[in-house]
């Protein structure tokens, strides 16, 4: 199979980078820069993609920011809030129309490369404060994406039933350099461990019953009493 | 209403945002810089804009471009093919998938200033080589545009049902300064006059009976006889 896949460089694309390139794909991956603080992840996008030799492009969509505005992703005016997903500060972490853009453009792409499917990482805890990343947004999408060529391209979404725990395992399974992938909103050196996806990130190691290589601020070690505890609070 | 157009300085798009400034909506305008040879168009769009006194914005997506290879409007390598859209050289002009990202950047936007509507010039005279311009292409991407936030978005397409040459009438009644407008897609000093799209032009003014005020390449006289004759030969 020729596919594209949206690659940020977190943990869940980068597993499915190599569960597509372990089982022979033909993948070549696409980063976004889209202003994000956590620039980070392109860094490394690059170095896994390096380690593959999968043909990898960034694209820059900085100027795209200023339509985007009200995100704490990308408006560093903002303070990316800690805590839980399902905590209601966390919706300030809403891209508008994210993924549709990110799948036009590599759609755009495989059209470009005769590619059969364009690949995301969507995965079944993905959360209900994104509207995009609703079952029925990638079914739509999916359609259209379909007829955007006369060559039909199709969403491919392995991981769909998948949750993140599941995830790591199967990154287990593959030997993913988890330590070179990157999760955190702020950006920083080291993961801060408090914001929504570095506590999901810490979670699904916990969960799946793999050590977890990340380096995390130690100035936040009351989470690792988290760890400990009840992880579902 | 409030909407956000997907604005390209063209004929098309500049009656459409006159068509829906005079109807009292709330508009606000977006053009893409995406590598385009015709890049007058955008010019174009900035001297209207003005005139109006619409919000409008430009974002740049030539970092796109590398991804977009194959169609003669971005690759310069390539010429622009002369004669009418119904030939298959024109099947260059084709930009892998265009319409997607334009409208997924104009939803982005929309989402961000809590519009209802994202608009374009879609019409019945669209060309049957652009995959992306099919009726089932749009009303699929609507429903994914309608799923991509809490607050639904739609569509809108007003010219759907027109002719080039019903949006050129269009335009007369509106007063749209034609002579501002740019179509060309060599993006030379004056219209060309030959491209499927300078044709297509002085044929939408030609079958609507109004006055072309566009400035064609004076050595193309040959086809002021064709003006003349049968255009639909």
């Amino acid at each position: 199979m020729k596919t594209v896949l949206v690659y940020s460089g977190g943990l869940d694309s980068t597993v499915l980078l190599y569960h597509l390139h372990t089982a022979g794909a033909d993948v070549s991956s696409l980063s976004v820069n889209y202003g994000q603080r956590h620039m980070k992840e392109l860094e490394c996008a690059r170095t896994i993609t390096d380690i593959l030799g999968v043909d990898h492009r960034e694209v820059d969509l900085t100027s795209v920011n200023e339509l985007l505005g009200g995100s704490s992703l990308t408006d560093k005016n903002l303070k990316i809030p800690h805590g839980h997903y399902e905590e209601d500060a966390m919706k300030s972490t809403v891209v508008p129309n994210r993924n549709m853009i990110l799948l036009a453009l590599a759609t755009a792409w495989a059209i470009s490369k005769k590619a059969e499917s364009v690949s995301y990482a969507a995965h079944a805890g993905d959360h209900a404060i994104y509207p995009d990343c609703r079952e029925e947004f990638a079914a739509a999408l999916d359609k259209a994406i379909r007829l955007a060529d006369w060559q039909e391209i199709y969403l491919n979404r392995p991981f769909v039933e998948f949750t993140k725990a599941d995830i790591v395992k199967r990154g287990a399974e593959l030997g993913v350099p988890f330590e070179k992938t990157w999760s955190c909103y702020e950006g920083e050196e080291l993961h801060c461990g408090k914001c929504g996806t570095c506590i999901e990130r810490r979670e699904a190691f916990h969960l799946a019953g793999v050590e977890d290589p990340t380096l995390y601020d130690e100035k936040a070690p009351e989470l690792q009493a988290m760890i400990e505890n009840d992880w579902r609070l």
